[in-house]
C-alpha cells in the first residue's frame, strides 16, 4: 500500500506541476480571468482523474507521460463543472476542500466566464495532447468526440440536470445509480478510456476497462455515502450525517447501511474480475489504485 | 444584390435546417436541457459566421457542404456565449431577438448548464466535420486548437471580460477596438479561417482572410453604432440612441457621427483590398457578402 500511496503521490503531484506551469505561462488571456482560471484549477483535489488516465496508458505498456495533456484536460473539465455547480443559481455554495467559491472570490460573472474558460481550453488541450502522442486522425479526433459524449448533455451535464431535477423528491435505487454513472462515472470512464484510447487497445480491452472504470466510479460514491454515516470527519473532510441533514439521497438512506455495504462489495468484485486476463493488460496498477482509493476510511 | 440576398438567406436556411434536424435527433439527453439548448440555437439570427464559412471555403474552390458542421459548431459557440451574457449576473437580459431569454424561459441553472451544452457539443462537431471532409491530422486538429484559441480566454472570453471592466469608465478608441476585435472579431474571424482551413489554402491566403474578417467585423461593429444614432428602429431592430442611453462606448460617442463614417470606409476598403490579386481565391462572393451585410441602413 505505501509503494501506491507513493505512486498516487507523485503522479498527482507531477499533474498538478504541470497545470501550474502551463496556465502560469497563458498570454493574451486579462489577468483577473487568468487568476480566476488558476484559483480553482490550483485549489488541490485528489486528481484522481488525471491519475487513472496515467496509469491505465501505463497498464497497456504505453508510456504514462503522453496521458499528461489529456489528464490535465479533464481536471480543467472537472474543474470547470465545480465552479458552475457552485454557482448561487445551482447549489450555492461557500467554500470547497476549504477555500472560497470561485464567485465568493471572483463574483459570479467572473465564476461562469472562468468556467467557460477551462471547458474551452480543455479541448485545445486534448488536440495538444493527441499532437504529441501523434496519434491517428480516427484515434486523435475520436478522443474529441468522447470528451463531448461523456463530459456534455449526454455525459456529465445530464447527471447534473437530473440530479437538480431529483431535489425535495424522493428516488428510486435505478435513479439515484443513473446519476451517479453520469455526473462522476462518466468523466471517470472517459479518464480511463483515454488512457486506452492512447494506448491504442483493442475494442474488446476497452470495453473491459470501461466496465471496471463504471463500477469503479459506483463504488466511490457508496463508500462515500457510508463514509457520511459511520466516517471519521477527520478523514472525510465534511461533518458526519451531512447528507441525511441535507436530505440527500443516499444508498444507505435507500438500502440501509448493511445492504449499502454488500453492494459496496459487489461493484469492487466486479471492477476487479473486469480487468483480469487479458493478454495486452497488466492489471497490478489499477487493480491497487482501485484498493487503495476504496480504503479511505482506515 | 438580389443574388447575393437569395445566397445568404438559401445558405442561413440551409445552416438552421441542419441544426434542427441535428438537435432533434440528440438521444440521451434530459428533455428539458435539450428543449433549453434548442431554444436558443434555434432562435433565428443571422448565422452571418456559418455562411462565412461556407461562402469561404467555395471562394477557395471547394464544396461548400463540408462547412456546414464546422458552421453549425461556430453558431453553437455563438448561442452559447449569448445565453451566458444574457444571465442576470452579466448583462441581465431579458429579451433577445424579441423572445424571452434563455433564463427567463428555463430559469438560470438550466441556462447555465444549457450554455455548457451547447460549448461542448460545438467541440464534438468540429471533430464530426473533421471525419466528414477527410482532413489530415494536423489540419483537423489545428482546426481544434483555433476553435480554443478565438473562443476561449484568450479570444472571445476575453473581450467579454474587457467588455465588463469597461463599464462605467471612459475608454480610449484602441480599447474599444480591442474589445470589438476580441468579443465578436474573433469568432467571425474563426469562420473565415475555418472554411480556408478545410480547403487547404496557404498561409498567404490565410492571412490574407484573417485580415478580411477582422476589418469586416470591425465594420459592422462600427456600421452597428451608426445605425444606432442615425438609423431606422425598423431596421435595427431597437430604439435609435439605445446606446447613448445606455452609456455605452461607441465610435459615435468617441470620434464623432462623420469621422465615423469615414473609419468606416477605411475597414470596408482593407477589407476588400485583402482578399484581391490572389491566384487561389476568388473573391467575389466574399466581396457581394461584406457589400451586401454593410448596406443594411439601406
Amino acid at each position: 500500500m505505501n509503494e501506491t500511496k507513493t505512486y498516487i503521490q507523485n503522479t498527482a503531484d507531477l499533474v498538478h506541476q504541470e497545470l501550474d506551469h502551463m496556465s502560469s505561462n497563458w498570454t493574451n488571456i486579462p489577468a483577473n480571468l487568468k487568476e480566476a482560471m488558476r484559483y480553482s484549477l490550483l485549489a488541490g483535489g485528489k486528481r484522481i482523474r488525471p491519475v487513472l488516465a496515467i496509469a491505465t496508458l501505463e497498464s497497456l505498456g504505453g508510456d504514462g507521460k503522453l496521458a499528461l495533456p489529456f489528464g490535465c484536460a479533464i481536471e480543467m473539465i472537472h474543474t470547470y463543472s465545480l465552479i458552475h455547480d457552485d454557482l448561487p443559481a445551482m447549489d450555492d455554495d461557500d467554500y470547497r476542500r476549504g477555500k472560497l467559491t470561485n464567485h465568493k472570490v471572483y463574483g459570479e460573472a467572473m465564476a461562469i466566464l472562468a468556467g467557460d474558460g477551462l471547458l474551452t481550453e480543455a479541448f485545445g488541450l486534448l488536440a495538444q495532447g493527441a499532437e504529441e502522442a501523434e496519434l491517428s486522425v480516427d484515434v486523435a479526433l475520436g478522443i474529441i468526440r468522447e470528451a463531448t459524449r461523456f463530459a456534455g448533455a449526454r455525459g456529465m451535464i445530464n447527471g447534473q440536470v437530473q440530479d437538480m431535477e431529483n431535489e425535495n423528491r424522493s428516488i428510486t435505487l435505478d435513479e439515484l445509480e443513473e446519476v451517479h454513472r453520469r455526473k462522476t462515472g462518466d468523466l471517470i470512464t472517459f479518464s480511463v478510456r483515454v488512457g486506452a484510447l492512447v494506448a491504442g487497445a483493442s475494442k474488446e480491452t476497452l470495453d473491459a476497462l470501461t466496465t471496471f472504470s463504471y463500477q469503479l466510479g459506483l463504488a466511490f460514491q457508496i463508500q462515500d455515502d457510508i463514509l457520511d454515516v459511520v466516517g471519521d470527519q477527520a478523514i472525510i473532510g465534511k461533518p458526519v450525517g451531512s447528507d441525511e441533514h441535507n436530505k440527500k439521497a443516499t444508498y444507505p438512506a435507500l438500502l440501509g447501511i448493511e445492504e449499502s455495504k454488500n453492494r459496496l462489495q459487489t461493484c469492487i468484485q466486479s471492477a476487479r474480475d473486469s480487468i483480469q486476463g487479458r493478454a495486452d493488460l497488466d492489471p497490478t496498477r489499477l487493480l491497487e489504485l482501485a484498493d487503495y482509493l476504496l480504503l479511505r476510511d482506515r
